[in-house]
């Protein structure tokens, strides 16, 4: 039994297409949502939360699918690391991590693989190609893939901020459901006090308790990174951020 | 192992329940969401996601409940095709698809099968019909069924649109979460130009490429039907159309 | 293979690393997803909506997570009782299930079970903490878990409500996808014509159907408790009610 895993802005539906065709095509395969709610064509999203999920697993086949270039010339293509597989578009999404797992060989996905589902369409290759490119991975078989130069992939940088005096500059990369905002930003040398944003301060707290309810914080979360939050409350509301992609500049306290 | 789909308008919470009860009595069953967010008692649109989505299995128990008449006389229903069982109310939602793989057998569910779960309620026959229901079918146990004549399942017409002159009358079947406009229009002999449609043109294109970002297009979508998109954008947005159901008339260019 | 259930206010993202988590240190284990949409911080719904789904499963051990006090001294418990185990903190939620299947015992889930899987942080005890204690249940692994006595458990009251004369008071629970307003009343000794509240008369009938489409009606709903609800309309609509939590009192007709 194989693990394979999806991320995807798909949404609904189309998801469950893409789980009849892996079924299909891999009856022993074991399917885990990772999400669907990635925002639409937000490659950088998809990246992030995968590199902060695909090490939870043991064994996987991750498929991600952020695909804005889809009917393009953008190669598909299965990425073989130490420990694990990913499917995807070559636009980065699986870049890091890939990089960080250690990458041991990468092969591009033949569109004749899409014959295995049926006729290719332009705007589905989760269907089409992703689908049945991760039931064969599940499965051992590489009649579909040919390997190509790693050097090749498209890079991308989950860690792009920048910091300059008492300046951080940062990416919002996501904004959870109790409206906590998830930053890119890890390195924090030395200690803060905290971080001043749009006239409010966000003192660098350990955990949500070292305020009182409904105070702002912000401490280093569960992904590793820079969260702004309100204890029992929403900084998202608070701040009116209600989305990943947004740079944002901090002064630092 | 039994491959057991899931497509509802329950939204969130009640699938998981029925998912206790199929497991409860079919252990091995495995479950597949294909979506549980069809537009409250919008048979049409369920109807039409399941024939786009059942061919995609093999071998597989189709579960569709979209159901305004629970507690009615409608009958609860099992139907037998060549590659699958369906099971759902007698409303349509099942009968393309069915007729599309080939109708072998029809049955009607009695009401006494909710003793395998409980006390029968008025309204969440997902749980108490048809969720047993299918275990039983995963299962191979046909005490509870009853062969009906097929001749007496509800008709349902996917592709009721109608072409006069320049005009095509059409349905929106579904808005995806791209905001792409998905439509019921499959036949398109000759060549066309584009539609017109609320003063705003859409190209007749093969891929979102063929025009640029932001750019308005239609194409025939991953449904092999007719859909009106954005590059990178929302048709959705553009058009103020958030949901299926409305009968929309385009001109043909 | 061991049936595991998830119920959280975690949305989504989260619960997709959760599921890694388990499936990394009991790769049998079967998850089922009960909801993740628990109102944020909501302990009542969550208890609630538990105590309305486990027992349609067999054999499960059932995780629910929301959780105001991650961080805090609160205790992390897993609860034995006669069919299921139950697995979240000790804030009540899980306390009105394992009462009614009957409580075997009780322990607490040290802290240290978190290095199966990484460091713990401060925010994410879904991953770090009941994660890893849903898997060592599910593989009868006791390493981490010190027993109590269960009389130190968090209690919760569901049932809530009280009457006096022709006025009731109970909560709303929850505001399901079709704008049911499910209550927690559960007690309905001698006749009932209706309730009235807010101006609005809804009359109490067996089925949806005893009212015409877009009329009122109260129903004792698939929860066993009373629904106001809209036949095929939105009772939560008509009432400005959108979300569980809310305390109301209705008049008895």
């Amino acid at each position: 039994m194989k693990v394979i895993t999806l991320l995807t802005d798909f949404g609904d539906f189309y998801p469950g297409v893409m789980k009849g065709v892996i079924l299909s095509l891999s009856p022993e395969a074991r399917i885990v949502d990772i999400t669907h709610d990635i925002e639409p064509q937000n490659v950088f999203q998809g990246a992030f939360l995968l590199y902060n999920s695909y090490r939870y697993f043991r064994d996987a086949v991750h498929v991600a699918v952020v695909d804005p270039g889809v009917g393009t010339e953008r190669r598909a293509v299965v990425i073989e690391s130490k420990n694990y597989f990913f499917v995807g578009p070559d636009n980065g999404i699986l870049y890091p991590s890939a990089v960080e797992d250690g990458i041991k060989a990468v092969y591009s996905i033949k569109e004749e693989i899409s014959k295995l589902v049926g006729e290719l369409s332009t705007t589905f290759h989760g269907r089409d190609i992703f689908a049945p490119a991760a039931a064969m991975v599940a499965n051992g078989d590489y009649t579909y893939f040919e390997e190509f130069d790693s050097g090749e992939l498209k890079e991308l940088e989950l860690f792009d901020y920048s910091i300059g005096g008492n300046k951080v500059r940062c990416r919002v990369v996501y904004v959870d459901r109790f409206g906590n905002i998830i930053t890119n930003l890890r390195e924090l040398k030395g200690k803060r006090k905290g971080f001043y944003f749009r006239n409010i301060e966000f003192p660098f707290v350990k955990t949500y308790l070292d305020v009182d309810v409904g105070e702002p914080l912000s401490l280093i979360g569960s992904f590793g990174t820079l969260e702004l939050s309100v204890r029992e409350g929403s900084a998202a509301d608070m701040l009116g951020i209600k989305r990943g992609g947004e740079w944002i500049e901090l002064e630092v306290l």
